[in-house]
């Protein structure tokens, strides 16, 4: 996995702090973000585990799946992909259902309820074809693989320490989107193996209870120490720290204090933010040092990519006349 | 300028021959593109012409004026845009169209007859207003600063021989997509200078007269060379290779085998390619090399970007029931 760089970005009037992004949303293969890095550890965990054939779940209009499909098309690998119904927020398609639908990835829809059960057809079902599936989220109850996703990030974290060196100092805040918890868990495990001052902020994007969101990454975590054999620190749940002040509405909610962060972005940096996970996570950062009054810092945002959103939100919103 | 990645794609039966492609739609502002690297060569010309304000001239579908409006907007230059009416294929607002929006480039609408008029008129209203104004083409009639756009790809070229010398081997060719030919021009400067053996050769994807089209990349190549003061070699014309056979219907103008060209390039490699450039060129690029049973040799395809028009074609295609 070729690494991505970290830019330094134009701020207007922001407390004086030097703000960085790093770049993940141009990670080279299906059009970039944080997912790209997910997939590739789902892909090799899966041949780790001597499976041919991969179960996703997720909704039509994904990251995640949309890269999972591409990357199992690239390799040959057999993918079936379970739908929920309820997951979509409306109906109408996006660049990634779009593109999703290229790759003619097999899709099983279900509902909310009926995860697990669907999860035992589809593997009955493949193996019946003689593959040997591998559902990504561990056990029908998606439980049992959070170690996966989490070494992801807790690799690329050395991008970001190689970059400190580079540089003679150390950021003093890393912030990025929480949604599924399977990046910032990754980040939390590079932190604790690199030791260094950064502290990790995850803007939760939607309105999943809080205390579920920390087991989750506490899950990730702790299946990363496991996974790798490696000595969990004590209380590395003190690292684990979701700010919930910024999910407006919830998942897809979102208010023309966003809309104007995405115009603002762009604008300044030439930066794609998309309103659902970048964009919230980037206004919620700016807030949060405003309410904070954090100063003189060294802040490195993580652009989880999710570039095909910032289209949907263009075609939609672009014509309204507003400028930057 | 930071640079770019060259890999190695994933091919489907093509005479075994090594194709690679260079990541240009991976430049990090603006949504990327060749036209990142050419807005850059024009924003330093600017300046070092003691000039404060910038004017550009083209359609609103623009790849060129949407990275200038940025970078303009970015530095705080005062930017005009002439817009010709005649060069809109069709009225509809595309990405690019809405991003210039967002920039608030100031436009200036004009007849394709009225150009030098509007680019006088343009200049001596932002003179009245205390600038100094540069016109990007040059003198009223478009001519004059060929040299400045050629120098990005010159430049750009050291990427591509360090590349080279990294892998312990050359090119046999280098295919790049031929619109306004400032790419082309440099790519051919920067392999003069190299002295390689990699032979360029431009897929045309307008319906510019061919002769018209050698003319302007001719200016090109000496544009650079005088400016930037080097000797230019004899025969040096001999480099300008213009393939003319698949433009299909001309700017724009694509059919069913580019549409699954597009297709494919996703599902085979995770890569945007838009009908109107980089496809063309691509499908071009895979025609030719069939069509004159070259095999065995390592070829080099530069990805041009115009990612903005990849999502236009999947806003307004990815709907049909087509896989890859």
């Amino acid at each position: 996995m070729a690494g991505t760089m970290i830019q330094k970005m134009r701020t207007r009037g922001d407390q004086e702090n030097e703000i960085y992004i790093k770049r993940d949303d141009l990670l080279p293969f299906s059009m970039g973000g944080n997912k790209v890095r997910i997939a590739d550890a789902f892909l090799n965990d899966m041949r780790k585990s001597g499976c041919d054939a991969m179960i996703l779940y997720g909704s039509r209009h994904s990251n995640l799946c949309r890269v999972l499909s591409n990357l199992c098309f690239q390799n040959s690998v057999k993918c079936v992909m379970i739908c929920s119904h309820e997951e979509e927020e409306d109906d109408e398609a996006t660049n990634n259902t779009h593109l999703i639908g290229w790759t003619g990835t097999e899709t099983v829809h279900c509902g909310k309820k009926d995860i697990a059960q669907t999860v035992d057809r589809v593997t009955e079902d493949l193996r019946a074809q003689g593959y040997r599936p591998y559902y990504i989220y561990g056990d029908r109850y998606g439980q049992g693989n959070e170690g996966t996703a989490a070494m992801a990030y807790a690799e690329a974290y050395r991008e970001i320490t190689a970059f400190e060196r580079e540089q003679g100092w150390e950021f003093d805040y890393i912030f990025c989107p929480s949604g599924t918890g399977a990046t910032q868990s990754g980040l939390i495990c590079g932190h604790l193996l690199a030791g260094d001052r950064a502290k990790i902020l995850g803007i939760m994007i939607s309105s999943r209870e809080k205390e579920r969101a920390f087991r989750v990454i506490s899950q990730g975590v702790r299946g990363y120490f496991a996974k790798t054999g490696q000595a969990l620190p004590e209380n590395f749940e003190d690292e684990i720290v979701l700010l919930d002040g910024y999910r407006q509405g919830g998942y897809g909610v979102y208010d023309d204090r966003i809309r104007a962060c995405i115009r603002r972005e762009y604008c300044l940096n030439g930066l794609p933010l998309d309103p659902i996970y970048t964009a919230k996570a980037y206004w919620g950062m700016q807030e949060y040092l405003r309410e904070e009054r954090i100063s003189g810092k060294r802040i490195l945002f993580l652009h989880t990519g999710g570039t095909p959103l910032f289209y949907d939100f263009l075609a939609k919103e672009g014509t309204k006349e507003e400028k930057c």
